[in-house]
Formats: structure tokens, sequence, C-alpha cells
């Protein structure tokens, strides 16, 4: 009876999304840098119609503890995709979304920057994208690749496009953890927590410092990047995020600022979607 | 390791949403009508933290093959709610979800009309509605009851307003399966099965034919509960929300109406509920 | 004193907008069609910054006993784009604002069809957008141009679109008079009147039969424009609008439709700008 | 002919606006603390239409240099209250917009503080809510009065409502003018400039210097009043908006906050009505 009842629910054609495209498939990315592969989600727009279109492509980053399927399980990442391409708000895009450490793997450290033992940017940018970019057709120049993430993948996202502006044409930072000089992460004591390990790394590569410290050359460099950031009302990481938008506007480096109703909350992030999926797409040059 | 890093998350507190008040518990009422019983899910405020604070309350209705989990595993009700109460957008309410049938058990009909062998309005009205107003500090009359549902829960919200205008002081059909004479939703030939069946009840309980066949007093009563239609550019089922819409228009039923992007999804009825919760809650009265 | 107060004013800049860039100037296009020339509002991005840049553009058309400043004096259109420019949602576009009659002027049709001893229809094609097309570095093809408008400017640009599908990469038609064969402008029974020419001529371009008597390749050609709909649901007008959207979703015609809250309002226009501006950019090819 | 046709135009009642209820009229309210007359617009709901119906009423606060007429005139008070009321977002209220200085008028200052020879506070609430909540049948007590502005007026609201805790039962801040220590407006030299004595009567009431001075009892206070701070992103004085945020809630005073896109401008202030209306509403006690 089930059966028949879902070979029914296929005749209800009319009332179903016409839309839904956007498919989600999970992959390995070996590294020797790190010592061991990558599980990283790519998100494929109708990719295989064609043969020789090529596409511009989203890095979208996880948070702290998190894995490379939250950004569909808990942000529903298709479903806004979905319905943004079908307005054209949203290009037809790659999203990738690697795994940056894992908590059920003990060895496996948990962050976006090179770390004892653990040189996660040296894999981003020298294993995982040109991976990536020569197995789809798509990115293969700043103008046509984007970054952003949350809380950890948002400070990840910002510093990652802060140190290598030719590689990004877009930037857009949620709830981004961007430092951590006032604990704003509590750190353990135990100098082998890979807590403690993370929240040092993120302190090291202060997205706040590196505006404080840019040269004017730098300063250049950085305008070249679109930047975005958003942050909840109620995010106990609001304060970073306003101070950074600050500092950049200070330094005359053109940034837009959203404050939304929320908290540090998948809710708040699956909106953000709304919001960055279309920055993203407007800041490609096809 | 992973024990540290969960309670090292604690301490994270900061950054964590404060605002999650609203808990979701599953219960089962038990149904003489039916002859068996039906699971309902219910979304409780701080409802513990007081004794004898009375809360207002929502019926909240699922659609075709759904099961009364859905409102929460599939569109994230708490989420939404948790955020809007913490605007006082949406009221601290009740939020029951009945199961109207279940599609892994043979002899449950899906719907909620009374179908053959499954008087299923005669239980909302008779057993769901009282037993959960006196298990619950809740409703207990029609300015403190609100119903609203999506598809086939959003032809049941719409048809049980219209039929017991007295019962809820508002209503809001998502995507709402309004009748079914052009087979809307097309029914097999078999006239055991169970989408028949259903088909044929929404078809009988045509909300358009009730407005066509509204006396002047029923209109009358019509317009002493607020309305709200909300349909996706891009659902099957539109034409049967703009078709009720004129119809109620010209016999001078207010009534709100939104078409916005989307399809028979659930990012659709997820969205909806930033329109519905603060709906139901502006025509509470307290 | 007061000149004292502006000069401060000056050196408020810190709080003040700095991204007011679009600038509007009133033109006359003389029109040997029509025998008079016609008033016409020319709203400028940072055009003379550039001496080569060239511009997509948009006719933005007004309603019924309107004129050509409406859009600014009326609609706010400048804050809008400013603001939408800030973020790139919007394109810089060159935004052309014809007027259609002048209710002042007793000789002068009000319509945007061909009438009576006022050929609109063929001034707008033959000689507005040659004029405007010459004189300003715009448009020039179908990709680089669009048509938008509201009530009788919203069937106007519908039409127009329908009837011209190679001019215009997207057309959006807010509250639009799209048909008068039940009166929805009540018409006086003197056919000198000019209020009954227009109505007739709106009958007689009704933009529902242009779909109920579209042969296969018109269909397949209007499908090359990207259509959007946008009327309130307060609005005396909405059937036109769903029964359009209805037809050419019938015949397979994509088409955006959304019904927000409102009525027949410059507060409705000025809001559904911050939705056409973008979607008209969206659909500019650079 | 022009009268026909505006007489025609009545006749185009089904595509009118049917919710415009609102209705402006300005006043003078005579002051003795002031030594002149002050000019008030007063924006009524269907006042007459009831002879004891008491409303909630709202003090709505213009910027420097403003005038009364400003918040109708420039920010189209009136179109967005009635599509508020239209869906019961914005309950019926009263909206008084006094006048706080008129550029015009040489003798008269500049600002919402008592200032040499213009005890502007006192009058606000010693002689004008008397008069008008006297006048009108509205207000009378906390939970019916709330107090919100822009700018110069933003900071007026906030600085009123923590100097008056017991007087509003919310306050909504727009690109609010909370302070002057840093020159946020620039202040000339000369002592006799009103611009000189505005600026300097803001540094005095600084709402950020109010909360690092507050002890427990004021805070505690303060916690009864619902905030809301909103400013653009690209506005000078965000910087102030956001402290001031940071401090309260780092004292444990509710607020929320909005960053949305936008500079020092009316479109912002428009906009912001949205928000506004509907968060004073929520917070009034019926």
């Amino acid at each position: 009876m089930k059966k028949t009842f879902l070979l029914l629910s296929v005749l209800l054609g009319i009332a179903f999304a016409l839309g839904a495209q956007n498919r989600i498939q999970t992959e390995e990315v070996s590294s020797s840098l790190l010592g061991h592969s990558v599980k990283v989600n790519v998100c494929l727009p109708r990719y295989f119609e064609s043969s020789d279109r090529h596409y511009p492509v989203l890095y979208l980053l996880h948070g702290l503890y998190g894995v490379h399927t939250d950004w569909e399980n808990r942000g529903g990442l298709r479903a806004v995709l979905d319905e943004l391409n079908g307005t054209g708000e949203a290009a037809e895009m790659i999203v990738i979304m690697p795994c940056a450490g894992d908590p059920d793997v003990q060895h496996v450290q948990n962050g976006y920057f090179n770390m004892p033992g653990c040189p996660y940017e040296d894999f981003f940018f020298e294993e995982l994208i040109p991976a990536m970019e020569q197995k789809y057709r798509c990115g293969g120049a700043k103008q046509l690749r984007a970054v952003a993430g949350l809380s950890m993948g948002g400070g990840g996202s910002v510093v990652y496009a802060q140190r290598h502006p030719d590689m990004f044409s877009s930037c857009y930072g949620m709830s981004a953890w961007l430092d951590n000089q006032m604990n704003q992460v509590r750190q353990p004591e135990n100098q082998d927590n890979k807590l403690y390990i993370t929240a040092m790394s993120v302190r090291e590569h202060s997205a706040l410092d590196f505006i404080d410290n840019a040269d004017e050359k730098t300063v250049q460099a950085l305008r070249g990047v679109k930047w975005f950031l958003d942050c909840g009302d109620d995010d106990g990481l609001l304060q970073l995020t306003t101070d950074l938008f600050l500092k950049m506007k200070r330094r005359g480096i053109p940034c837009e600022l959203r404050v939304r109703n929320g908290a540090h909350t998948w809710e708040y992030w699956h909106t953000a979607l709304r919001l960055s999926l279309p920055f993203a797409s407007r800041n490609f040059t096809f």
C-alpha cells in the first residue's frame, strides 16, 4: 500500500516543486599535507546536462565542531539555492563544503588555519582548491570564486580573503569568530586540547589585528574583494563583527554590514543564505 | 575526547542562543470515535515555569502523507517560534500538531474530514480540542484559538474555520488544497484507495463551494474570523487560493493574500511560519 | 542665520548619504507622429564621469492621469536606486520616464497605445526609444533594455513586451490594468471623453486576449522575455494579474508573480521598485 | 475637462486604496516655559468615528534642522501606517510630531534637551504631553505611550526614555545621535551658534554616559522599557548605536538592534517605520 501511495505521490506533479535542480554528493579529497583524506560535500547545479558549461564556485565553511554535511543537513542549503536559482537571484554555481576537522576523530584537528600537525590553510589553497577546480568545470580565477562561512568558518572565510585577496571576488562572514583576544570562545588550560589549539590559531590569525597592521598596499588589495558581515543581535560574537566593520570603514575598505534578529543558531545561518548566495552571485564576473 | 568537546561547548555560552525556550513533546490522544489513539506533537513555551499562566493555542496541520512530527522535523517550527518570541512578534503560545492519518498504517485514513470509517473532523472537535485544552492551560475560547496548515492541512484549516467560525479567531491556509473538482490532486479509480477517499472528501468539502453557497448569516459569521491565504507562485495549487480569495472579497469577507516566490515545498512553509505565527498572535485577544 | 545652518549642514558629512549618485533631468522629445513634443524624465547614474561607458536602460511607465515626474516625486525612484546601486542589487542604469498624456492639456490623450489622433505606441518605438538611445550611451539592444510600469503603465509595459518581445529582456508589471472587459476602470458613455478612449484602447489591447490568441510561434517569442507581475491583495485590479499569470503558466511561459500587502497606492509602487530594479538588472546581459 | 477627470477618478473605486484612514492635522501648543507656541503635527486614526475610544500614543521626533511636518512630507508616515493598520501589524494609534526648533526662526533653538533660554525637555514633559493627552483620548499611562525618532530625534527619544522610563513602554531610536564626544556632528567655535548649543546639549545628555553611570536601581528601571536601535551600515553615526547597544547588553538591559542597508537618509527612516510602528504596537498594553 505504501508503494501505491508513493507512486501516487509522483502523480501530484502539478503541486510539486519544479525547481529542485541542485544535487549534493560527498567526496574525499586526499591530502599529503594533512596525511589523511578530507570529506567534502559538493553541491552541483544541473552540471551533467552540459559537458562544457563552466560554473562559478563558492567555498562554504562550517563552524566549530561542525562537519561537511552541516550546510545541507542543518542549514538547508539546497532548498534555498533551488529557490534563488529560480528567480535568478542566485547564479547557478558549485558549492564546495569541506570538513575542517571531525569531532569524532581524535587525531583530526578542528580549524581553518595552520596548526601544529595540521596545516589546514595550506591544504585548502594548495590541495583542495586545485583538486576541486580540476575535477569540476568551475572557478579557476578570482572573478568566479567566492568564500563564505559561519562562526569559526565565518572567521575562516574572512581571514582567507584577507590573506588571499587575489583568490576571491567576495567574502561573506556570518556570526564570525574573528579573534579570541577576549576569550570569546573560552579555551581550556590544557594545551594539548584541540579547542585550545583552535582558539590559539584564531587569536594568531585575528582579522582585527590584520586590519590594524595592514600597510597601504595591503589595504588596496583588500579593496579588491567585496565584503559582507552579518551577525545576529543576540549573538555573543557580535562585537567582533562590528569592530571589524568599523576598522575596515576607517581604512576605506567598503563593506556591507547587517545585524538581523537572532542568535548563534542554524536558523540565523539558514536565513543568511538568502543574502549570501545572491551577494556572491552579484560579484561573480562572467 | 568527544565528551570534553561537548563540555567545552557548554562554555561557549556567550555565543549561544539564549532564546531557545520552546519544547516539543509527543503524546497520544485516545479516540473512541476513531477507534484508535492519535499521535500529537505539542510545542510548549516556558509552560512549567508557571503553574497558572494561561496560553493561546494554535492548531497546526500537516499535509497529505504527513505526520505529527513534520512541522518540527521538516518545517523547523521551534527555531522560528523561538526567534519570533524573542522580539514579541509571536506570542508565547501552545502549538498542537495532530497526526491526520499515517502512511505506514494501512487501516488509518489520511485526511481532516469525516470519511467512511474515519470521522476525523468529529474527533478533532469533540475529542482532540477538549482533551488538549483540558490537559493544558490554553485556549478555551475562540479569541485564544487559531488554526493553520499546509496543503491538505491548509485546506483542512480553512474548511474547519468555515464550518466552525465560532471556534477560531484566525485561520492561515498555506498552499491549501481547497477543492478537488479539477483533480488538482489526481485520484486513482480504485475506490477503496486511501487517496481516492481523501480526494473525494476534499471535493465534498470544497472551500470554494462553501463560499458560493453561503447565505448572508454564514457570510456574517465568516467575517468574524481573520483569514490569511499564502501560496507560492510555482505551486500547482495556486489557482485554488486565488479563486477562494476573490470569492471571499466579492462576498465582503476580509482576507489577506500573499503570493511569494516558491513552490509546494517545505522551504515555503518554513518561511510561511514567519508570517503565520505573528498573524495568529495579532488576532488573539488577551 | 539660515545660511549658516545650511553651511553647517554640509559639515555633517560623516552622517550623510555617500551613495547619492543618480540624478534626474527633464527633457522634451519632439514627435512628428504626435504633433507635439513629449516631456521625459531621465534618471542618470554617474553618467558624466565617463565618456564611453555604455548603460542598460529601463523604460518606466506612469499610470492613468500621471506624468513623467511621478516616479520621482511620488515613487521616490532615486532614493531606492541609490540604495540598491550601493549593494549591487541594481545595476547602474538609465531610467527613462516619458509622459503619456497630460491631464492638464485637453488635446493630449492619456494612454500607451495608438488611439485616434494619438499614435503613442508608434511614437514610443519609432521616436522615443531611438531618440533616447542615440542621445545617451544606453540600450541599443534587447539584452540591455527593460520595461516596467504601474497600473495603466503596468498594462502598457506588459503589452509592449508582448507585442515587441524582441525589444525587451524583461518586463515588470505592477498593479497592471491589463484589460477593460469587465469595466475594471469604469468608462463614461461620452465617446469623445479621454477616459473612454483610453479604456477602449486598453480593451482592444487586452493582455489576456493576447495570450488566448497567441500561436505557438508567438508563445515561443514570449518565452524569450523575463516576466514579473506584482499586485497588492487590496487592489481592485488583482484578478487581471492572477488571470494573466495563470494563462501564461498554462501556455508554458515562465513568469514570476508576487501578491504583497497593499492596494493601488504609491507606497505599493515605491516598495515594488525594490523588486523591479533588481529584476531588470538580473536580466540585463553585459 | 480636468474636473471631469477628477470626477471619473472617483469612479475608479475598485482600484483605489480602501485603507486610507489616518489623517494629519497641524496644531499649535502654547508654552509658557518656552515663551512661544510650538507647532505639532498630529496623525489621527478614525478618531471621530467614535466618541469614547481611547488610543495609544506615539511621540515621533524629527532630526536636526527638521520640523513637525517632516515625518509626513519626507517620511511618508501615513502611507505606512495605513498599510500596517490594514494587516493589524500596527495598532490604531495617535502619532504626535512636535517641532523641536525651527531653522527659519532665529530665536528658536533646535534640540530636545534643556538649553539656555530653551527648556525643551521641560516643555515636552510638562506641557506637550499633558496638553495632547488631555485634548485627545490617548495615552495617559506608560503602557499606552511610546517614543521614537530619527537622528537628533533618535537621540532625543533614547535619552527621554532613559530619563523617564516610567513614561514610555517602548523606545525606538533610528540613526540616533547619542553623544557628541567625538564631534560626530562637527560644532562651530562660535558659542552663540545654535548648532554649537545643540551639540553641547547632546554631549551633556550622552546616552552612552548614562549607561556607564547608571546605578543598579536605574538599570532596573531601564529594563522596564522595550528598546530598539536601528542604524544604517553607511551611516556615520553607526558606532554610537553599536556602542550603546553593547553597553546595554553588558548591563543586562534587553535591546533589539538592527543594522540594515543604508545611510543617513529619509529612505532609511521611511523603511524604519515598518519596524518601529509594529514594535511600538506590540509593546502597548490594552
